[in-house]
């Protein structure tokens, strides 16, 4: 992967994806024992955000106790890049979107004359910081629309079988958090249900959300396409149709909860990186009752990678309405599973 | 309830919902033995809709059968609105729409001076066919948003509280058909997830739906109001923007399938009347491998209500694409559970 190349995706990556934020575990068979003495969360480091879970998933599960809540109500919202697993140099998404032009421009060289696609194969990053916002959704629109539901998930799912990561020489499903693996575990032992809220789109989130993380496809939020319902060949196809229909990050998040569950989380998980995490965070705060928010600091460049917020913002949030904050280098004690190849950064 | 006011809500049914479909049946707990030789549908007399359910059933949970479907496979989405219970003469959510005008108006007399409210407040029927669409959404807007999800759901609550149908004199509750109730239950013995698609909007149905049919609020698709995250008094809520989002109605169906359960149902239930379930109907059959639809005939003035489609669009439908139609006349043993109000017409 040439310098050139990675600056177009860190273009496009900051234009379209300003506002989304993803990332993502492993699947949930790590569970061990339900009860007895054993370590629920094995891939953390004993310390404060550790305890806190424990101590919160142990109130809220107490029957008779003054936190208990009922099963309907055990409500876990997960945002995925950058919480659920690795989401730098950029958003695996990203790199789909840029695996895609190349392919389609290999089967169609006209596109190599046109914009944006032109920019996008000669990684004419200017290009894409001077017609902005636009040129990328053309690119998004001209590259994952105008083809039906199941075409689209055929597509991601081939990307995914043979990508592998740029700098970690992994596949996707190995850059899932195990220490997120072992609490996605811990909390479907104890009855919650395990959303994820995401940044991206939740078309490319099914199609390895149930595999990396057990998670089914009717427990997933993301960005939105338009579609609509077409007939092609005498069947009924639902039709990616070329326009955003709405954005799940930031203020959107909490509307996406609403969408689709219709309650407020009382168990969030997000990270620092892209703002994109506060307002769910402060969503579930707005429970009446018991609630839990964890906020992740990617500070281990070592490790994983290290970046923050210009402004801090999410940490001040962190500061000002109790959230927790986990400590990729203190508080993990692996970074991803045993099993998996290993980093070779 | 007099003439004038009756034809004062048809005409707002017959302008917004004219493209909306809602009805619903009662809670799951009907459910008798899972094995032996106990009728699965007791509520049904026998006959080929019953025996194509039944038989539809027993095919895709027989492990090594050739239509054998796994769990995460087995989908229902179910219409409400006279498919789970009653519909006529109008849906319960176009009482509750007149019921709001007339409190509102009731704490602020100047409504009773301003369009459409004064029309809605006087039975003026023919204010609302000149002004068509555009007075009903105003009317839907000024009653049902301005308000956060919160404060609506619990406005919702207070009217199904008291409301009674005005021809069974029953509360919203026992509305609910029996045998549909038999057939939730039987379907979730049988690890099906039951989803409601319905034409009524998403946070009407979330007040009844779990109390009446057993459905998380998560398992319900419905029409959406645009909405947006906001603090009011330091804390985060969803509030009620005065535009409808999305209509989940005949081609809005598989739309709103797609995005909230990303796969296509194996089982549909739907009515005659609207027009509304053809589409999702379609859908499911385009489904590889095994489906079932069932479309629901109200033919029996004497215990329900009689009503058909102009062009009987959904009955040829049925015929083309080979649905199931449901007789009410014929295959209901009965229309309402015991133990509830009798039907008092």
């Amino acid at each position: 992967m040439t310098k050139r190349r990675f600056s177009i995706q860190h273009a496009i990556f900051t234009i379209l994806f300003a506002l989304a934020s993803v990332g993502a575990p492993a699947p949930y068979t790590s569970a061990s024992a339900q009860t007895g003495p054993a370590d629920p969360l094995p891939s953390w480091n004993d310390g404060a955000a550790k305890r806190g879970i424990i101590d919160f998933v142990t109130r809220v599960t107490r029957e008779g106790g003054p936190d208990f809540t009922p099963v309907a109500d055990r409500i876990a919202t997960l945002d995925n890049d950058g919480t659920l697993w690795v989401e730098k140099p950029l958003p695996v998404e990203v790199y789909f979107l840029i695996a895609r032009v190349r392919e389609l421009a290999a089967k169609d060289p006209s596109l190599k004359e046109r914009q944006p696609f032109k920019a996008a194969i000669e990684g004419d990053a200017a290009y894409f910081h001077e017609a902005g916002k636009k040129a990328v959704l053309d690119l998004f629109v001209g590259t994952e629309t105008g083809m039906d539901q199941e075409q689209f998930a055929a597509e991601a799912r081939r990307f995914l079988e043979k990508w592998r990561h740029p700098k970690l020489d992994r596949p996707g499903a190995e850059l899932a958090y195990q220490p997120m693996l072992d609490l996605l575990a811990y909390l479907r032992r104890n009855s919650f249900q395990t959303w994820i809220s995401s940044g991206g789109t939740i078309d490319f989130l099914r199609v390895f959300a149930p595999q990396i993380y057990g998670i089914p496809i009717d427990q997933i939020i993301g960005t939105e396409l338009k579609r609509e319902s077409r007939m092609e060949g005498g069947r009924l196809v639902i039709w990616r149709l070329p326009a955003i229909d709405t954005i799940n990050d930031k203020e959107g998040k909490p509307v996406g909860i609403d969408r689709q569950i219709g309650k407020r989380p009382i168990f969030v998980a997000g990270n620092v990186g892209n703002y994109g995490d506060i307002a769910m965070m402060q969503y579930s705060k707005g429970r009446r009752g018991p609630s839990f928010q964890l906020l992740i600091n990617h500070d281990d460049a070592a490790r994983e990678f290290a970046y923050a917020e210009k402004d801090n913002a999410s940490l001040n949030a962190a500061k000002k309405y109790g959230f927790t904050v986990v400590s990729i280098k203190n508080d993990w004690k692996t970074i991803f599973g045993a099993g998996q190849a290993s980093a070779t950064k």
